[in-house]
């Protein structure tokens, strides 16, 4: 399906102007690629986070959650493989003093070039990069007579690797100073943490380890909005397996994470798997779950089959014996892992995307469209508003009196000015899924218009059967 | 009272061998002053900050929250004082190449001292501190012979400041790269954010932004376990008012921001108000809430009058103006600002002391102990353990649909193996405020055994009424 800029861009003006996301520090002109979410942003992704978190551990018993720092030892980014692969091949021009990454240099200007010969240099790219060719790669680019856009010369240095880790000095006094990097990912956290969280919490093989947290990655070219971030914050959980095993277990998350994401009421058509062909260096299977936002379909979570690569290169480098004894087969081995990854902030502006909709409204020769937000109630972040129509008459009292029945259950907006046509439009462009209408019937036989934000219908109910009714289609 | 280090010592080993906490990157023999959360730490930390943001955000109409990010613009921290300001006095000995904090220093040199000379010293000390007199202070150390521990000497470098922010180059193309700050507090992500927020949400002062999330401090002296870590998390709300109305709203939230502490059922006693006699350059008043830890009265959590200092520092730096026109009087302002900031770590710490007992349950002469962790039913990691008496007779089963029935409204347990009184003890440790246990009874008479943590205490109580026990408790 092609991609539809213009849906994309009306979203992200969607998300500043409802208070979802904001560019970071915007009064000062912002930092590139980091983002900050607003009012309603912040409780959508809690929302989101606190589901991911009840479905992954609450309900499991044999997963349990950690909360592993940001700051770890720096030998674990050279047993995890970060410090020596963790980079992309640069090349700087010497004249404008630019800098590029080689495969973006090369393939904007494949884009010039025509299609025959475009792919033919991006295939000969491929290879040079397959093998770390380096000498290869500047020599192609000189050849290809490949010039800087800004300087406009051909007069490149060496290519060089260029590592995404984040670092600082952690310490000030000078002997115990050390360079430490910001985690790339959460994974490691828990790798390190296993044999502690298996022995302290006897833990029997399978089991699950699993985390939310921020992690770091000094992308080169961040962009998308909210899609690739240099500040993101991943959910992720290892699940420790016995060796020989992890063909199932890998068949069995793969399944189960489409599940959860199809539990938030998506359409399948919107989800496809897309398997990995070359694998990374510590996998030995790998598939993305792909969501196809307007921009195309992309990456949302990974399921990867990790084998024994993290915790055995952690025992080689740490020298402590990592390992599990299986009381079940009386062997001692160094468990297989599962892992699911997925990012918080792409799940956000999935979640976003998907409910996004500009809806026309016209009837009868008379122009009329909204804005709405169609969040699973579980997720939105106002689940009941609450209107009291006028400001007298002893109508905000009522109203009062029920956003103190319901505030301690969900999340409530009282409001009490303007026409109520207007307020049930603000309600819809924040996706808030239920409005209640406080009005002078109500003092009479206390019944309130309930008005639902998909169906715009809205219908008399009882003032004391409003708690259930949300309550019930959060809980569904 | 006088501090007993070898409780708080018991309780470390107790967080450590029970899975709350961990050294970080534990395997590579840590990392200095950072931990990681284990299993039980993880939820008991998360469940901490659930409960402060739905009592801040949730319960009040007038606070909402937001997620900025760690990295912002550094002109942030030129605004905020952090880059002037936010730094300790630091000396070098040029033998051992040691760094010292200076007060710390003279304050381990003073201790040496017989009293009053001790005394006149620190006094000498203080008075060069608040006037930034680094050559006076290299003078005293001078004067006084002090010497480095390591060489023995007393060959030392010119005293300079040193600052506590964790810097970073963010961007990789060399005209873009910036050097970056992990913020030291989340405070900042709030105000760079006021506009925003205000405009986007309607909002009407006063009201609140409220902000849970990571901050960094290189901090010299990093220590008293989790007490004073290097990364840690913040909870801070930014309460912004009509000037001159700070006085009443800084009494308001003094007193209510106690009012939470006791609503967790800590006694009065543990908790002290500390008002401070100097204050930050940004406050006109400001107040500690102490809670009484085995090491003694510490700050848990400040209420901060902040003036409009920092809304007026991000305008001038940032040249946009940052006002609020209030309607009800007709006039355009920088808002006032009142602070409430809590430590989670040290909130976690708090919970973690307040709950932890010693208990002696010798009787008759035999002796008997245990360790229980007195949480709040609503912190508890685990809510309620499931044990069937046996692992035959279909007891398993039944454990099971109760199991079903319960998980999905709070924390279970489940576990078939061990003696009843060895399980319970298990759950006394990591502090289940609920134990049931399913026997043969149980298939006569749909009872079972609920066994209370804190009295140890047992009743037989009809199985289907399990659920609303524990949610009655939870909810308490």
């Amino acid at each position: 399906m092609a991609t539809d800029q213009n849906k994309f861009q009306a979203i992200i003006s969607h998300c500043k102007e409802y208070g979802f996301v904001f560019p970071s520090s915007e009064i000062y002109d912002g930092l590139s690629a980091v983002y900050d979410y607003g009012q309603y942003g912040a409780q959508l992704k809690k929302n989101i986070r606190d589901y991911w978190w009840k479905s992954m551990t609450q309900m499991h018993e044999n997963i349990v959650g950690i909360d592993a720092a940001i700051f770890m030892h720096p030998t674990t980014w050279k047993a995890s493989g970060h410090v020596d692969n963790f980079s992309d091949p640069m090349i700087d021009n010497k004249d404008s003093k630019k800098r590029y990454r080689v495969d973006h240099l090369i393939e904007a200007h494949a884009e010039t070039l025509p299609a025959a010969e475009g792919e033919a240099l991006l295939a000969q790219m491929d290879n040079l990069l397959k093998e770390n060719d380096f000498a290869g790669l500047k020599k192609l680019i000189e050849d290809k007579k490949i010039k800087c856009t800004v300087s406009g010369t051909s007069n490149w240095t060496d290519v060089r690797q260029f590592n995404l880790m984040f670092s600082t000095q952690l310490g000030s006094v000078t002997d115990e100073a050390s360079e430490i990097y910001l985690r790339p990912e959460t994974a490691q956290g828990i790798f390190v943490n296993f044999l502690n969280v298996q022995k302290t919490g006897r833990m029997k093989i399978p089991f699950g380890i699993a985390q939310t947290g921020k992690a770091f990655r000094n992308e080169i070219v961040a962009r998308q909005f909210i899609f690739r971030m240099r500040e993101f914050e991943q959910m992720e959980m290892q699940f420790f397996i016995r060796p020989g095993t992890q063909k199932e277990w890998y068949a069995y998350w793969k399944e189960e994470r489409l599940k959860w994401h199809l539990s938030l009421g998506v359409s399948p058509e919107k989800y496809r798997y897309h398997d990995h062909v070359k694998l990374a260096h510590y996998a030995d299977a790998a598939v993305d779950i792909e969501y196809e936002f307007p921009i195309g379909f992309k990456e949302v979570e990974g399921i990867h089959s990790r084998t024994d690569f993290d915790l055995k290169s952690h025992q080689e480098y740490s020298r402590k014996k990592i390992q599990y004894f299986d009381t079940e087969i009386n062997q001692n081995y160094v468990p297989y892992v599962i892992e699911t990854s997925i990012g918080l902030d792409r799940m956000f502006l999935l979640t976003i995307c998907n409910a996004y909709e500009e809806e026309d409204l016209s009837k009868d020769g008379k122009e009329d469209s909204r804005v709405v937000m169609r969040f699973p109630a579980k997720l939105a972040p106002i689940q009941l508003a609450v209107f009291p129509l006028t400001k007298k008459d002893g109508l905000p009292e009522i109203a009062r009196e029920l956003m103190d029945k319901c505030k301690s259950s969900f999340f409530c907006f009282y409001e009490e000015k303007d026409a109520i046509g207007k307020r049930y439009r603000r309600q819809d462009a924040i996706g808030t899924p239920f409005c209640v209408t406080i009005d002078h019937q109500t003092k009479e036989d206390n019944t309130v218009t309930i008005r639902y934000r998909d169906s715009m219908e809205q219908e008399r109910v009882p003032l004391d059967k409003v708690k259930e009714i949300v309550l019930n289609k959060i809980n569904e």
